[in-house]
């Protein structure tokens, strides 16, 4: 289970007394006003700078993960803030807890599923993409999983940032074979499942991050640092105009109302199925 | 405690089928491939995207707050990832959790002494700023409290980002009275110390928070939000070359003979005095 | 800052082979078994095991804090174990995060203040309580600050939960000076307000942790393993009949109809106070 | 993904002026000073009290899971309270996060493994266990899976808490068809492997789990609900006997050493594999 490791090392950086430096970069003069913010991300990931076009395509990857409105991850990160307004670094963590296999399962799975059916080393060696995208449809069906990157509840017939993704991809050199067999994919289960089903934003980040030669489980981590910019920006919101405690007091009322000693129907006292 | 509020209401954005807005801009056409990440988490906290010169500002104080090596939050996420491979936004939390008055509290801190001392409306009134300086650092001894921001326990004699951050400061517009106060306050601290006492990066983050407005208690959610892409770094390091298991497995086995049943003294079971 | 200790120590317990032992009792022969949940829980911050009155005591005051129905710690939890089904413990972790100043600050309040006023070494000799109570409730109102551990949103005229905690304390011989004086804080506390304001469970369990002779900063730690205790009934009822969705569904359907493109008056769009 | 509710209920309990209850028990008379804090914990997860003989076994597998001296968990808990000591609950709750597959999977997996083989309406018919055994360990020798709950790095040759386990089972009525075939397929695992593997105790907590009609799933939040309470006492230790900066600091400068400016061997800079 534990790997043992009779030294400890990193590559991520060191410090000494006048010098500190990232992946090789000394941080005061290589990187502070050099680099933006989703630069330095990229650095961390990728252990080196990213090309002015990995730049804009990264910045705008983890933008799109940024500030969803009122999310789950924000409504328990301002709950948790009204708890503990002393604590609002623990009120971000609260939030990030929640970004599993339910939120963020979506985009992790579009490029796993893509990487699955296209190795990196096969890339540029004439695969027949619509072949692979009948292949993986049927198998995603066959096993009855839901083919991931597909279809939105709320942003219907098509999600609005999915085309301004592939279009930023194709003008910064990324939309290259991935999002080609995403297409594919989209078009053959739309067809299969006889009704519409469009690339939603995390099936257009999936294929990128593939276009960009991402590990698939690395978009998780994508998603986990956009939410925490999202999440502060939310709890900054609450100090100033409060909803959780509302929330909070409504459902309570709510549930005394309806379970309560003066409910018409008291709820039942039956044993636990467990 | 909890304020009631009749109906929910937020600024943030919202979504409609066909659009996304985040304070008041399309996310399509407005942010993404428009904004860098950074820019994006100015507007979350100003409502308003920034200028070139805050956009530079802003970035190279989030980064300089991103990345520190070793750190208990970094030992954190690893050692939580450790445990639960499955939930890299669990490991990302749990550091994050431990982002309190210990490590965090000195940016705060310069941010609050220098708004106490020197509140907004007073900028550019022509304040005697030495003065300021004496008094400042005349309660806190008084106080027998720390003057924040000054000093570090490696970067000796001075922080090698300080410089470069006050570096900047100027060229951007944001070397006002704030950062001049903060000199002000480091030399007064060191004539009364008699020890050098030089402004170190939290103390120089603090001068340039103020310098744009932010308000104190805001830095806490910038170190909180850096930190998240920072710890993204380590998990992905750990998975590649782990630590966490050969330092837990380490320390029991120094607990182990150190207090274990053949620990030459053996730990006392006095009652504790709680 | 950061403490250094040339050799790592701990006094909990070890494990060899054949052996486990926790605060030198074994565990398999000595504990399982032998004791119940709560007093392990004593065993831990204690030392030592209870005596069968302690043991009915503290079992009683960590029940005390286990489960308080939809609070905002129980929506945390079960809003993050929407989004991440797999990670149950990270659910439970969210909730606890919320545990602050706020919710657990009254309980830490009272006994610090009972600490305050009568320290350990003073209880026995003779001190005037009433006096004690008098100078306390005007030194808390001369600091406009609320005496804690008095009066209650829902529970009035009497919080139950008291009477059954002190009937607990004089039966099992922990009815001392701290209740008294407690009491009588409240009946000073009353008479100076001018309205009722009778001793809630947390002022009952901070005096009640005080007659026990555990330290204020302690109360914390029982009210988090409690917790943790109440928010697994919380997930496991959120499995069956889960409420977190629709409580989402509905906050986002509200702020979109208040303030998305077609509500009346559309939040102003005005730069940020920061 | 998500389910909508129209009324918001929930069976754990409401608060009305003068009255607190628990599923159907009125927590000031029938709870407080009437039960321990294991069984309260039953109460919230079967919806019932225990019997006395439910009460010992229960409170003993939540026992079992309380302690087991500097696991990453207290680690982590230490290392977070280091950094936010004023917020002991986040330390806590960073401690737990790291409950996840590594450490809590075999517990849950060897429920599961149980279930899965003798589903609970044919306990009591007469299956064949040693059949069931023998095709369970094939099983999961084809998948190249491991048994869960046999073997221990450190409880060698048989964990100790096993036998009491098993032991205090047998006393209280729970040593049934689960157990028997627990440790049916811990001899035949045995055999297969041609090495000791004894039941550990997650594989007799599993196996009890199963006797007392727990869900596979519920395992994970009783390990939570114990973790909680041992991570309290772990903090308070840290408190007076500090280990955690000595532990960051030691891991620093071994990192500075092997891979600082002044390394042998200093780390590569090549790009990521990713």
């Amino acid at each position: 289970m534990a790997r043992r490791k009779p030294e400890l090392t990193s590559k991520i950086g060191w410090s000494t007394p006048d010098r500190i430096t990232v992946h090789g970069l000394d941080l005061p003069t290589e990187i502070l006003g050099e680099m933006n913010l989703g630069d330095l991300a990229f650095l961390l990931v990728k252990h080196r700078k990213p090309t002015p076009e990995e730049s804009r395509m990264f910045n705008a990857v983890v933008i799109t993960l940024v500030e969803h409105g009122i999310t789950p991850s924000a409504i328990v990160a301002r709950m948790t803030y009204l708890g503990a307004p002393e604590s609002l670094q623990a009120a971000v963590a609260a939030g990030l807890n929640g970004l599993g296999s339910v939120f963020v399962g979506s985009m992790e799975g579009a490029a796993k599923m893509l990487y699955d059916a296209l190795p990196e080393d096969q890339v540029g060696t004439g695969v027949d993409l619509d072949a692979l995208a009948v292949k993986t449809v049927a198998d995603y069906r066959a096993r009855k999983q839901i083919v991931p990157g597909l279809g939105h509840p709320v942003h219907k017939p098509i999600d609005p940032r999915t085309p301004r993704l592939f279009e930023l991809a194709a003008q910064n050199g990324f939309s290259g074979e991935y999002i080609a067999l995403m297409r594919s994919i989209g078009a053959e289960a739309e067809a299969k499942a006889g009704r519409p089903l469009a690339i939603n934003a995390t099936g257009a980040l999936g294929a990128i991050c593939c276009e960009m030669g991402f590990p698939w489980f690395i978009t998780r981590g994508f998603g986990t640092m956009a939410r925490a910019i999202g999440l502060v920006g939310h709890i900054l919101e609450e100090r100033e105009n409060p909803i959780a405690a509302e929330l909070w007091l409504r459902t309570d009322e709510e549930i005394l109302r309806n379970c309560g000693p003066d409910a018409a129907k008291a709820p039942d006292k039956a044993d636990h199925k467990g």
